[in-house]
């Protein structure tokens, strides 16, 4: 096991009801800013159960954080936070709506450029936030991290540092999600923890066993959500299972690899493709290609999630690889490039972009232009 | 799932060689009393260790925290706290140095007499503390209970509200415990476990899965470390897990027993039994007697810890109690109150006393001094 530093502030406020709880959660006296994304949370009921929990409460509103959050739309947020001297943010959305906040958060309380705060990887200020989730998915509302896309560039980059005071996850706000958002969740929170734990094995038996919790609770709820988007035990364990996989409970002391992210914030970025499908057709592709050097780890990995016992070793790592496409697909996702119209020129724009900038991604740093070639290609 | 708010904010710091950075996270401008056991630290080099990370700092020592840490010397320890005007402690030691550490933090804060602070059960306020572990054994670096005994009444309580602001863990300071130290920890850590995953099944796959991680963790290490206690993955896998298994991490929104450690306290309050070695006699009787209310979980765990498949519910219920047992003697601990020279006079003593105070312990609040009686007899 490496050395590590392992620590997270956010208090967790779980369960049915508890937006009422908001006001007091909330300190006493600040200039309080409600940031929002497209206005579902008109639709869902949210808005109405944020507004009732802080009846009594002054604060103003700023609307329009899309998907893959844009720096362009974030500007004006911090612009109008620090003419109002907000000095506290509630993110009332999906985790786009949360890591847009993230920045806007560090805008607020600093001069620097909210691009330049993105590029710097770590904001070290930032004004305190919370967060009322309404999609379960990526980890954001207990976790430093967010991810920022930069219209002008077609650029996407996270960074990190920003954890929220508190964040609100009532699983009953998930019935009103389609059916593909919930498949990109379940996908994301899957391969979020593939990121963290499809590594160099024996690093840590308790965080593979956490990991495999993770992958396992995941893949046993998704076909009972398909069927019943509304049963709360299993929205539940879905909207657990999304804030754990990413939350740094799962990675004291290992290495990490994040590659696909990588690859899938590309096809995002150039194709606009939700996060969590992006995924679904990278991660199968990275597996394909880095096969040998992950095969400790897809062994173990093919044993303990999907049973995979018989055969020779390069069998197993196949049938492993098969099986992990297969869940996506079961999702009711689509897992191949073509399916979605991508062909050669976008695999080459990415390999491209990634070997000009000299960028050499995941566990092993060997991740390069060339190799996410060979990965994409696998996923035509 | 139940709703529940978690929130645990302690820094852990997990390593080879992070006792150097102790000067770095401690603040600037504190007034620093170090607490003590009973001079261990002086022969595993922890003591120089920490007087070398503190260099060109002030502060002032208080030794003698026992085992099973007694109100009577920790009201010593707050005196000589207040006296010298103390706004910072630092625990160097084992669970029970950080125990009673968390009792003198919070006795410090206040007026209210020490013992009185147990007995309400939440520190209201304390002084900031932290912790340099040189035991893995109780969760206490990373939660916010502590467990107090008062000698003159042979009374052992815990309680609550009192959360390091960082723990240093290195694994190698583990190297000069006892075979009898690292046994009674792995036990330790394997109940805290079992007290909060031995309930009604089904509240949540991914705490069922996390705690099984913890047991599947300490079942597999533990006779590696028996038979090479320098190891350094092992005894990182160790001091992790019983961190983990007793941070509030693996009991979200979910029931929780700890009937076994109210009759373990008594074990040692009366007779002096190490904790974890308590918890080893007791909690076979404990899911012994209680079979037909547990029998739900105990099939799952027969099935995911032990490999229990064959056979009716009724004999694979009984071989994962057999199963338990014999993984405490595994670690070399006796299981029986008889190998302790206990007998029916103790048993009496405990049963009365909760009896009287009309306790009710368990998940189900059934767990009744006759219930204890028999509890203890199927452990003679």
């Amino acid at each position: 096991m490496n050395n590590f530093i392992f620590q997270n502030p956010t208090k967790l406020v779980f369960g049915k009801g508890q937006i009422a709880k908001l006001t007091e959660l909330l300190p006493d006296n600040i200039n309080l800013m409600l940031t929002f994304g497209g206005g579902s949370v008109t639709k869902n009921g949210v808005y109405d159960q944020v507004k009732e929990a802080l009846k009594g409460r002054n604060f103003i509103e700023f609307w329009g954080i899309e998907p893959n959050p844009r720096v362009e739309t974030l500007r004006k947020a911090v612009k109008m936070g620090k003419e109002n001297n907000i000095n506290y943010l509630l993110a009332v959305g999906g985790g786009s709506v949360l890591d847009g906040t993230k920045l806007i958060a560090a805008g607020i309380a600093t001069d620097t450029e909210p691009w330049e705060i993105v590029k710097g990887g770590v904001a070290k200020e930032q004004i305190p936030f919370a967060s009322v989730m309404t999609v379960p998915a990526t980890g954001s509302e207990m976790n430093g991290a967010a991810v920022i896309s930069r219209e002008e560039t077609q650029e996407k980059y996270g960074f990190f540092g920003t954890y929220p005071q508190f964040s609100i996850l009532d699983p009953e706000v998930t019935y009103s999600l389609s059916p593909y958002q919930i498949a990109c969740g379940l996908a994301d929170a899957f391969t979020h923890v593939l990121e963290q734990y499809m590594t160099t094995p024996g690093q840590s038996r308790l965080m593979d066993r956490w990991a495999e919790g993770v992958l396992l609770s995941v893949k046993e709820i998704a076909p009972g959500i398909k069927h019943n988007p509304h049963d709360y035990d299993l929205m539940s364990d879905y909207m657990l299972s999304a804030t754990l996989a990413l939350n740094d409970f799962i990675r004291m002391g290992i290495t990490q690899d994040w590659a696909t992210h990588q690859i899938g914030h590309e096809l995002t970025a150039l194709h606009g493709i939700t996060h969590g499908h992006s995924l679904a057709i990278a991660m199968p592709g990275t597996l394909r290609i880095l096969k040998e050097q992950k095969k400790g780890k897809l062994l173990q990995y093919g044993e303990r999630i999907f049973n995979i016992t018989e055969g020779t070793e390069d069998e197993r790592v196949e049938k492993a690889i098969e099986m992990t496409e297969q869940f996506y697909r079961s999702l009711g996702l689509t897992t191949r490039l073509s399916e979605e119209g991508i062909g050669m020129d976008t695999i080459e724009t990415i390999a491209s972009r990634f070997n000009d900038r000299g960028d050499a991604f995941g566990e092993n740093s060997n991740v390069t232009g060339d190799v996410t070639r060979e990965i994409l290609i696998s996923c035509l």
